[in-house]
């Protein structure tokens, strides 16, 4: 079958890790499609391959395997997960990294058909357990070759994801910072991710921001921004806009608005809309 | 259709965003073949852009599609094009970022049947205006994924580019400088771009330095090289030779003759042929 | 046919060289199945190659055609090779960048059916001669675009090694440091590469270091570290531990091994066995 299946890892270009996974995987199903999203996560930067993968598994095609491997507790007692929604099954430890797929789908972390407040109902957990689908033997510190890339190679084949083990109720969630709404209406939120360009992506979604007939102001750092623009080219210095994944972002016309603010992930973010 | 798409872009591979553009090139047609040319264009360096896309379109085969997204003025009105050779198909934003693909055939700009002397009249350049081919809503600051991508995508499927807008009589052009040709006969011409060995590539086509019994000599820098040489290997110290795309050629042997020169991009290099 | 082909350079990511040699292929054989190792070798480090396209190659499918160009030698004399083994086909230079592909088989570099002691009798190497499967004309200085890429696409289509060239007798071998067994039984290893995880990994066999009731004690640097854990993630501090290419590992939990000790390509490991 020629399923997408997409990589994210924190396994850097240099060393043969990522081709090892590819392998594993064009070995079970000649016929995958492999994309890389990033090898570039920081080490063991699970919040970030969080961001990294929230944002991208709705471009692809329904029927893609998301197979994402920043794996601190590799080879320790943490889960790994295949997680099916209604337009793709991911793969991945039980570390957190799947926490904005869960959350775009309402679910705080319970999932299935359990009745609990807050479950994803359409979405199916399973720990994967059964070593028929895996590599053998399995090195303890690469669960990526051995355990996640042979199940996705064969999720991509049309195996169903009750194959690999038992369903779960809950997946581990990271804590997620929401934007504050403050008394006076303003919304306080921050940085969650800075990108190869310098722009800087804050928690607030940007269908927050509209329909009313005052001007936003954006305060990040100890620079004001008035107005909210339509794209990088259209002024010189500080722009804030809706970017493209539905979040605020602030950038500079032209460089980089995280080395021209000196900016860090969490940095606050301020939203204020006026007469 | 098994096409193949290749990409450029400056997105860096830190990001989702050109896996996002993958997705959604894979939704439109699963049998995409899709090849990375590079991500590492400096932010919004069209010129670089221009320069690597101009060296690897010939090695690619009839009928493939090359998407370039280096795009310094996304969301402004600059065009978005279609521009079909007769061996492949290039899409990208009018902002000379084809230039070196015009020139090839012998275009200043003028493209398309008509008159003009500098007509390349094998070339066919289309305005993308057709939104029934782009991605629903368009991001102002996303064209990659939203415009170009999905037009690649429909191309690489056998959509006729007279679909996605009107034709166009002429394209954007960088202005590009060329070597000099001095009372003495020798060739003034600069460095175009340094590879990452530190090779350094001159806007001087070798076929020029042929046939002559006489020796060339090059200057760059300070440094004066005696002879073309064949290859990297064989001779110690900097060596001039005929590159792989049929420029000039600096290099050192087993170092960077970037670094040891301190060359940049515009230095000058002069060729000439003394007995 | 649907070949997987692997490429292992030190082209980098910044040029386009990388995708003029898919692009060749891809002419060649439509159907093949690119996957990139790595393109993040040092310039002209062979021994560098060597490892990581001898960690690589046995987790991908039987068939597959890795192509490896480091090429230091570049247009001089040196031979290019095709070297088919039970599992694989490579395509490089013939400059020792197969050297553990050889050795895994047993051999010492000689190849074929020849009786010499140390001969790996399952391989067959062809020195490439045959210029009809190359391109023309041969950049002197781009033989992966012109010479291996293309073989490896013929290949990749089903053509008989022995269509490229004539039958040789040996390859060209780096000298490999062998771990030393030393009179009290300890064994001094050293560090042959440094993960982009910052993980060392020495040239000793793990399956050297079990089946004994004492305590291993590994010493790198000025540290000592007792014992042999199972993954990264169980400890504070330094471990050695067996890793996923079957090599002694020094890692540092959340951290850089390579980093914390100061350590580089060479250094001595030692290991002992005590009561």
């Amino acid at each position: 079958m020629r399923s997408v299946v997409t990589l994210t890892t924190d396994f850097g270009l240099n060393d043969s890790y990522v081709a090892a996974m590819k392998g594993v995987i064009l070995g079970i199903n000649p016929d995958a499609v492999l994309v890389d999203v990033t090898h570039s996560i920081e080490p063991q930067n699970v919040p970030q391959a969080a961001f990294v993968v929230g944002t991208v598994w709705s471009a692809f095609p329904e029927g893609t395997i998301h197979l994402v491997v920043v794996d601190p507790g590799v080879g320790t007692e943490r889960r790994g997960l295949a997680l099916k929604t209604p337009k793709a099954t991911f793969v991945a430890p039980d570390n957190g990294v799947l926490t904005h797929v869960v959350r775009a789908y309402g679910g705080t972390g319970d999932v299935g058909p359990g009745q609990a407040p807050g479950a994803a109902k359409y979405l199916e957990a399973i720990n994967l357990t059964n070593r028929a689908y895996w590599r053998a033997p399995v090195s303890p510190t690469f669960h990526g070759r051995d355990v996640f890339a042979p199940v996705a190679a064969h999720i991509s084949r049309g195996v169903p994801v009750g194959e690999f083990g038992e369903s779960v109720a809950s997946v581990e969630m990271l804590p997620v910072v929401e934007p504050e709404r403050r008394p006076d209406g303003s919304i306080l939120g921050s940085i969650v991710h800075i990108d190869s360009f310098g722009n800087l992506i804050a928690n607030i979604r940007c269908e927050k921001l509209t329909g009313k007939p005052w001007k936003t102001v954006v305060e990040v750092g100890l620079r004001r921004i008035e107005g909210l623009g339509q794209t990088y080219g259209e002024t010189g210095g500080l722009i804030a806009l809706a970017g493209s994944s539905g979040y605020l972002e602030i950038a500079l016309a032209g460089g980089s608005a995280g080395k021209f603010l000196g900016a860090r992930v969490g940095d606050p973010v301020l939203v204020r809309q006026v007469a």
